[in-house]
């Protein structure tokens, strides 16, 4: 993309309604512009990074064999009713009449719709295990909506549920799905950490919520430190096998790791105290097993192997995929802006002209352009009629890992500069060696 | 994807709410379910549909220079206050308070909020031209929602929206709208005519609708016979070039074709009566040129190259995705089921096992499973215990272009055999031979 053609308007000024790092950044890097309180519009840079972070999501809840469907954001009143959730569920529900007068809401969550589809289409037990996912909006009327996209009214959830024949089975759902967050979080560069937490108005015994650690996360945690050395890697899982899904459970949730609503004194006081951390955390996504509750009530039973109608165990499991962007940038910032780990970066490298209208300058970049473009990577090109200052001062704000720097003195020298944007390292490299560096990089083996 | 582990719901018995083809086929293909009237959950053979559909139209905007960006669901009534289109827009617009009491709305169009998103950051001349699009869900409150997703409530659409400094420069934008979505409906199979259209509440003097030709279309359409051989093609159009995308447009809409709305009797019978033709179609789109009406009343002004301070001129530019599967359906299918045009099929091929469970068949449909995936297509493998009808029954009501059939019989002599949904024709051929014929039709060389 060139810049010239692009609409990315990076503000000047600081605006005084961000209260944390990542809201104001993702203002002043044009990729967010509020539309009405905790309601946003995501200008095109915003949206790329967006879309990024939904593919990752996708990719991961296809590869352990869930599958992809998208549900209404506007249900019926009456199938809330139900499950008895229509008066339990706060005034955080937008509840409204269409013009029929007819009660509908604006999805907060889907454990009634889905349960009705499966009930509708799933008759035996051969149909099973089943877990179907969607992404899609949600609104949640928040008192006070803050924190930019991380408190937000309007946001984007993947939201999915499993459906299985027995609890042992639907237990093993429930670790298939940590097994597939926890890739998922750090294909985005994030360590998020499984921690014991409470199930609020979806019920249910087990659960636990993923946080990533950051000083303006709005819970409180407390966890051991050895559960921070941790990391999931690129390991081959075979997500059929209870107990290579057990093993990963084990060893992910062992250690003491809670947020407040769940902390025990008593039972963290037995870690040592060398290990002791108590941290903020922005909660990413969270995993629920809660039973039969919602199949019994809407009726989701199946014939089991001797003919008998069995209600269906369920769980639910969400990732807070418009968040995530506020967390990933909580996580990796400096003071000169947005630090976008490899993974969900908008456009893989920079390529700053220093020259405007110098041949030599410009035929350069557009040699990076194509050859960056060929190799099937997204350069954004900086060929704006700007001071050197002006453009290197966008590049830092809007966080691209990698930066190419031409101008007519390196040139002379045959070479380019190649900067990282995490390190502020810089390199000098003939054009097509910078080319072959961040090509490589991408293809992880750099 | 194997069908054992896939959530493929398909009814034997024929839906009796279903008026129109597309929506009963949608409906017994498993494709979707309706959650309440005219709202529509997307089961995941009508998702992967939808979404190849959204993928195709996000490829043909940027293609042309569009910028993607994704507009909340929620708007403020506020911001249609300003517009005067608060009170104008009628009770198809869904209103609601929120919890303070605010009066929001679903929003039904952009025009409103993209212009508010101009205004605040565009300021030069030097800025232009832009043209920003999403696709999102939009609802409007029809009185009697019917055909499926072809009227419902909660409708998937592309809308983009053109800013330019002159009538001219828009005008060009106007003219590279068609461009882009003649190759879009090709690229979807589909034979969409730009015909002379009412401007409804949007408003303005120039628009066109995009129709397809089907016997259950709502509106009636005139038209010169000439038109429908008219093709888009792979043409390599400069579209920074004002004339080159005027003569696209001359092209295709100099002859006459009209909606119901429009159509002028004095006019059509000057068309020689051997090409005289009245039909029924299905819109799948509309472009508008408006001019400053929208950027006066919201204040999108920039200073030109005298200083001068002018609003801007606009356009919109809809396409009806969600609405696309049912006229795609419409135009093509047979009374066994859907035929998906190749360029939107959920799978490229099936893989039909006529005997589950023998030795040779099972191997011979795994090896043909993993070589097309290999080759980067998917098939559906039918791995079920059933009879050899049911699977045929199912792939027809599904409607992949190809079909492998295998089975005992023919694998001892060497052959399985590939057959064509369309035309129903069948050829035995070695496996390998049938992988390469599939990859080569999908590779566009056969």
């Amino acid at each position: 993309m060139r810049l010239s053609r692009y609409f990315l308007p990076v503000l000047k000024e600081t605006p005084r309604e961000a209260q944390i790092v990542s809201h104001r950044y993702m203002l002043q890097a044009g990729m967010i512009k509020q539309a009405s309180a905790g309601i946003y519009s995501w200008l095109p840079l915003g949206f790329k990074v967006l879309r990024k972070i939904e593919n990752i999501v996708h990719e991961e809840q296809q590869r352990v064999g869930h599958l992809p469907m998208l549900m209404p954001t506007i249900q019926s009143g009456d199938l809330w009713k139900q499950s008895g959730r229509h008066n339990s569920y706060g005034p955080e529900m937008l509840r409204f009449q269409d013009r029929h007068g007819r009660e509908m809401l604006y999805g907060p969550t889907n454990e009634e719709m889905i349960t009705e589809i499966v009930a509708a289409y799933v008759n035996s037990y051969r149909e099973l295990p089943l877990t179907l996912y969607h992404i899609q909006w949600k609104f949640r009327d928040e008192v006070r909506p803050r924190f930019g996209v991380m408190r937000g009214r309007e946001f984007l959830m993947k939201d999915g549920y499993n459906f299985d024949l027995s609890k042992e089975a639907a237990l093993h759902a429930y670790n298939r799905h940590l097994v597939s967050y926890l890739r998922t979080y750090e294909r985005m560069g994030l360590q998020a950490i499984p921690m014991r937490a409470d199930s609020g108005p979806i019920g249910g015994d087990y659960t636990h919520e993923f946080l990533v650690l950051a000083e303006t996360g709005e819970s409180e945690v407390f966890y051991d430190s050895e559960i921070t050395d941790l990391t999931f890697g690129d390991r081959d899982v075979d997500v059929d096998d209870y107990s290579a899904c057990q093993a990963v459970m084990d060893e992910f949730t062992s250690r003491y790791a809670r947020t407040d609503e769940t902390h025990d004194e008593t039972l963290f006081n037995e870690v040592p105290e060398s290990r002791r951390r108590s941290a903020r955390g922005i909660e990413v996504g969270q995993i629920f097993y809660f039973g039969t509750e919602y199949s019994e009530k809407l009726g989701a039973v199946v014939q089991d192997e001797t003919g008998q109608k069995i209600p269906l165990h369920m769980g639910s499991h969400g990732i807070g995929v418009s968040r995530l962007l506020g967390a990933i940038i909580e996580a990796s910032h400096d003071d000169k802006g947005i630090i976008w780990p490899q993974g969900v970066t908008p456009f893989h490298c920079g390529i700053v002209n220093l020259k405007q209208g110098d041949e030599a300058a410009d035929g350069a970049c557009e040699s990076l352009y194509s050859a960056l473009t060929a190799l099937g990577l997204e350069p954004l090109y900086d060929d704006r009629d700007e001071r050197a200052g002006a453009k290197f001062g966008t590049m830092d704000m809007i966080g691209l890992p990698w930066r190419i720097t031409v101008g007519p003195r390196g040139l002379k020298n045959g070479v380019v500069e190649v900067t990282s944007r995490r390190t502020g390292e810089s390199e000098e490299l003939p054009p097509e060696e910078a080319v072959a560096k961040i090509a490589k990089i991408y293809e992880g083996k750099l």
